[in-house]
């Protein structure tokens, strides 16, 4: 047993239940429930989920020894490592990489996304275990900590996510010990979950707002096996901003310097939610850099760029449900610690993606598409209606309820053969997970459409003429006044539509690799 | 000046402000912002806006007299004369009624809906008056009042909708004292808009619980007129149950039933939320004869139905922004007054459609779609992707935010020529309101379809079997087959799809009057 180790856990019972992580194999069973710690990528376990896949390689298990998965939102390397080998049969709410996307796209694992607020209140209320006979709900919850403390609470590393939850309605739980990392004690403001009809309001009145609860406390009983693991997280690196998406970020800050002038924003703005890809990052190194002073930000996971947002001096405060860098950003991180973590909290996921928190605050929130339809649906998940990405993620929880909700996009993506072959603009979005009713601005490289008190007609000539690819404004165009022309007969003005052509420039992109039309008369 | 009118207007220099409505007619000029009272077809104002409409009709003034208008959501019978006169430039966020839905699908009338806990605060922004040079936001409101305090503030009569909000916005208010119905004063606990970042916790953590203001605090300078008003609201009869309704209704208790036993729900359930229609009678003239005691509501409109479960004993407390009742409905109301509004209360629809307050109390809550598809995405809103039939109201308020979420809808309902022409189940929903991560419970005539926790594909199968009509049935599944066929080759099995395939049968419904398809391969 390691000296650090020993440091680490102030509770002495848990570590008569060390084991290797070799020796927590033995524990699993096929088709068992399990919850994980981790977000976004960190945080997650590491060396019990390498033990069982070495194990099911080892031994040739593959499809023999397989979970019900659970994960605030996506894991890390070892997911990915499942999912080769067959070993997630059911997964939700969200998840990131190409073996666990191949898994579901091939049918292999049952995936279902769920908004990353509701996840783990649906989780508790038995709602995904209505197959288990005796309401049990996890069989195990395996979950990473920086320390333990002296009641046996666990205080987790880099992410929250929806661990409180899980904890809370498992059998059994595994505590991997990060060693490798610094105990993150103090950083963490940890809500417990509480069902109706039980639950209070949320008290929480701004970005820094503290309940004081700094670990999440577990009934030591349940506690079965302490495991030390000495891994960093690893996250890949950032895509870098380019041209496009600082150009996404200028429209943004200028509007956003609007705002603030029409008196419909303060001058410090509401606290900011911002999504993971480069415009994000463009956005935040734009914000940086602008003249807005004393921001705070509301949103679910931070990045390297807010290091930087951290150290301009520009934002006050910024909370999350993980923290979210790369090995360099953790490096700065963990450096400069008394300067980042006075400004930084982190909270479970279910408070930092809370409909009614973000509603309160007036939070602006900004996420990326994977396309918009001209009268503002958003697909955020599934690639032509069907191939599925990432999952929803937090983004509905913020665009619902925030007081700006904004979706920047590039206008056109590349297609195998057209580098502008795929439209992010497109008639009728091919998935939708956000409706009309819940965007406020649409924004590309070509410019802003802001969506506020208009009628669906008057929203499609703005979107079409303010951020559609040159490209395609003709072609996008002649669909929404050939549909006006049919809706005019047909009574149902309203939202025009001919349905026999919405998804053309989808097929004409399934058949032909680009979304460009040779005319609306093509037939599929 | 009636006696009645004095007395109830108890801020004497109000009533040097009196005026009959004809004499509220030069106040008014093409292209002003109005705010109404009322929501769902009552408590709105009537003499004025007839007024107005009289004034329009004698002097041939259709669309030389036209008002942007703000209305909680439906107003009363004047809202169709408005409408039919072409005085509506714009409106939002919900109306009701032949005339305004034509002279939306004409494309008169500019009309955007929106969740209708959001289009209050929204307005107060001034998201909706980007348009106007000073900053105002609406230059009228126009309210019906039953009383007014001795301090100037405003009774409502049987809704409050977004009057606060209104009323906090508004360069100049005209009252409309009703003396015909009895005042209202004590129904009503009425919550102050307030936005961020200085916004607080709503306290709620039942139905029944009373912040305690009774009346909307007015400046009393902006007061430019007082008209008396005798008009009973007009609201239409109910649609009775049927057998089709009456069996939804028992699937649900059932389901209701199911969920106590396995401990996922109190026996006294969670608030309830229920819509309007046949079906929502239906369910609440069930649950008032069933085992289900010490119940409670949580909604945004009561029907005469609940009169009904008041009476059964069952039905502790109910709260909602309106009550719409009929005059028969209204008059057994005015006869048990006590009985009724010991057990009742009203609120602002920012509060009864509040995401934070559903959230915390575990609403279920149950609404009627036009469709639903196979994956539970669900179209509240536009018939064929296009037409407009009233609005999304606070549907998705509702269900995104509810413990359990359920869609109830008749399984088919009849084309022109075919008793069975149309399917409420269909492959992809012709206009999205509802996302598939937003609903739990699907249920028809036929069956339930328990959703949660289910992939799309499982969900697929789940709601054909169980919920779609028998002559759909097979059409449907060959719709899946065809679709998994065609996604395992594309790898693409998250959640099947053919897009080309996807409104065949709204297409049929187009071209020949029924969702039957001759074959999937049939051609348009």
């Amino acid at each position: 047993m390691s000296a650090i180790l020993k440091q680490r856990v102030r509770y002495a019972p848990y570590l008569n239940k060390l084991r290797t992580p070799q020796q927590c194999v033995e524990l699993f069973k096929h088709g068992q429930y399990l919850g994980w710690s981790g977000f976004t990528g960190v945080g997650a376990p590491k060396v019990v989920p390498a033990a069982l896949v070495d194990h099911v390689e080892k031994n040739n298990l593959q499809g023999k020894l397989g979970f019900n998965l659970f994960v605030g939102a996506s894991a890390g390397p070892e997911e990915s490592r499942w999912a080769s080998n067959d070993m997630i049969l059911r997964r939700t709410p969200h998840q990131v990489g190409k073996p666990i996307a191949a898994a579901i796209n091939d049918g292999r694992t049952q995936f279902f996304d769920k908004h990353l607020s509701m996840f783990p209140q649906d989780l508790t209320y038995g709602y995904y275990t209505r197959d288990k006979k005796d309401n049990d709900l996890l069989d195990f919850t395996i979950i990473e900590a920086t320390a333990i403390t002296e009641d046996g609470s666990i205080v987790p590393g880099p992410a929250v996510g929806a661990s409180p939850e899980m904890l809370s309605v498992s059998d059994k739980i595994i505590i991997e010990v990060n060693t490798k990392t610094p105990s993150f004690e103090g950083i963490h403001d940890i809500d417990l979950p509480v069902n109706p009809p039980f639950r209070q309001p949320y008290p929480h009145t701004s970005a820094d707002y503290r309940i004081g609860r700094t670990a999440i406390p577990v009934d030591p009983s349940k506690v079965v096996a302490i495991v030390e693991s000495h891994q960093y997280d690893q996250v890949p690196p950032n895509t870098p901003s380019d041209e496009g998406s600082k150009a996404i970020a200028n429209h943004l800050i200028e509007f956003l310097e609007q705002e603030v002038k029409y008196g419909r924003l303060p001058e410090n703005l509401h606290p900011l939610q911002s999504g993971i890809g480069n415009i994000a990052n463009a956005v935040v190194e734009g914000l940086a850099e602008s003249n807005f002073k004393n921001l705070t930000v509301w949103t679910e996971v931070l990045q390297d760029s807010f290091l930087d947002f951290f150290s301009s001096g520009s934002l006050d405060f910024a909370t999350a449900t993980s923290i979210r860098l790369t090995e360099e950003g953790f490096e700065r991180f963990y450096e400069n610690w008394d300067e980042f973590t006075k400004k930084l909290c982190l909270r479970s996921q279910v408070v930092s993606n809370s409909p009614e928190i973000i509603r309160r605050l007036g939070v602006i929130a900004m996420n990326t598409p994977v396309e918009v339809d001209i009268y503002a649906h958003a697909n955020s998940t599934n690639v032509m209606g069907s191939r599925m990405l990432n999952g929803l993620g937090g983004s509905a929880d913020f665009l619902r309820n925030a007081k700006l909700s904004i979706m920047h996009t590039p206008s056109a993506r590349p297609s195998k053969t057209d580098p502008t072959g795929v439209s992010c603009i497109v008639p009728f979005a091919s998935h939708v997970d956000q409706t009309e009713h819940d965007l406020d601005i649409i924004v590309t490289e070509q410019g802003l459409a802001d969506l506020r008190g208009l009628s669906p007609k008057e929203r499609a000539r703005e979107i079409i003429d303010k951020t559609s690819h040159p490209d395609y404004r003709a072609q996008l165009t002649e669909y929404l006044d050939r549909s006006t022309f049919y809706a005019e007969k047909k009574k149902s003005l309203h939202e025009p539509h001919i349905l026999k052509d919405a998804f053309k420039m989808h097929l004409n992109f399934q058949e032909n690799g680009t979304m460009k039309l040779d005319s609306w008369d093509q037939k599929f």
